[in-house]
């Protein structure tokens, strides 16, 4: 599949392009400048013995059947303004946590309740909107090798876009489980400041979540 | 210990009753009214040769060094008005979740962004508000056999209360994580609908949570 990642030159941008790459995706990094995202891109290649493109956010998204978003918060609302021409009815997954510095260990909620929500407020209404991949460290995502012990939470209006996006995660070594509509993002963003206080009080690099009693495999 | 249960004659009420009193603490179940309260101690402790107390919720909180209130969303406002004289600088264990049926499987955030941060809103400042346990079926509970796959998140501005907290969680037999400050019940609070969610999805009796990457025991 043609992945474009948006805002791809950070540290889970580097983690999911060489984790989709190696999985034999057709991975395209974005950037706000094109230089930017060309050079990531033949950093990774050369490092990791992959073929990665990139170019500016915009040919991220023409280049791409699936766009992923990996901002900060606070560039959250300029970015999904900056493509939302390109993104066309494709489907668009949003990884970003409102996080407010510095009190990422407590929960923020933002005026539309939840990054996501307010990502869809902005986009076309075709766009099939998906958050999820709040509750990976961007410490062990951004190591190719690093072996998961969490889920991945998937939530987004449309059933299809959600399992679509379930099936990719499992191209990057992690379990993807349906967490239902958009609105729950609002659960999802939520719990992210949850687990930075959990690593901060139990002194872990990366916890994490897993869901139980549901069967290992749909 | 002392734990009065607010609204303890729901299910959740009779398991953490039986499970508690079997633990060795003196348990005292509140009702609206007395009568209902004093009949289902008396029927929890034939049915599981326990000793367990029942009365009104003020009694209830009268009674117990610690409180545990377990009501509807809908009658939540009214029970913390009615138990907020009798509370004093106890520690309070809120477990309600603001569902908005019959949309149950969708967050639901109340005006007050959680319902514990409404209950602390309306209680004297002393008194040290902690929310739990709201990832435990009520099925499960209920059934005082039932061995647990779930972890309990438990959050509060009091940190001593928080591990009071842990600690009677463990005497359920569940292992009690500390989720940081009372606002992160914001996150605990809307992982139900999407635990309810996944029920429906994989169709699961009752899903439940765990938290990785952190040590076994504190």
């Amino acid at each position: 599949m043609k992945i474009g990642i948006v805002g791809g030159t950070g540290r889970e941008g580097r983690g999911l392009a060489v984790r989709w790459a190696k999985a034999g995706h057709d991975v395209f990094i974005g950037s706000r400048q094109a230089e930017k995202g060309s050079a990531k891109a033949a950093e990774l290649s050369q490092t990791f013995g992959v073929t990665v493109h990139g170019g500016d956010n915009v040919a991220a998204c023409e280049h791409a059947e699936l766009i992923v978003v990996t901002v900060p918060y606070s560039a959250h609302g300029s970015t999904f303004e900056s493509i939302k021409h390109a993104v066309g009815n494709k489907t668009i997954v949003d990884i970003t946590v409102p996080l407010q510095p510095p009190k990422v260990r407590s929960v923020n909620l933002p005026e539309g309740q939840s990054a996501a929500l307010e990502a869809s407020a902005l986009l076309n209404e075709g766009a099939r909107l998906v958050a999820a991949l709040h509750h990976i460290s961007s410490e062990h995502l951004s190591d190719p090798e690093h072996s998961f012990d969490c889920d991945v939470l998937v939530c987004g209006d449309d059933q299809i876009a959600r399992a679509q996006v379930i099936s990719l995660v499992s191209d990057l070594g992690l379990r993807g489980v349906d967490a239902g509509v958009l609105k729950n993002s609002i659960a999802l963003e939520s719990l992210t400041p949850v687990l930075l206080h959990i690593n901060r009080h139990y002194k872990s690099v990366g916890s994490g979540i897993r869901i139980t009693g549901i069967p290992e495999t749909e």
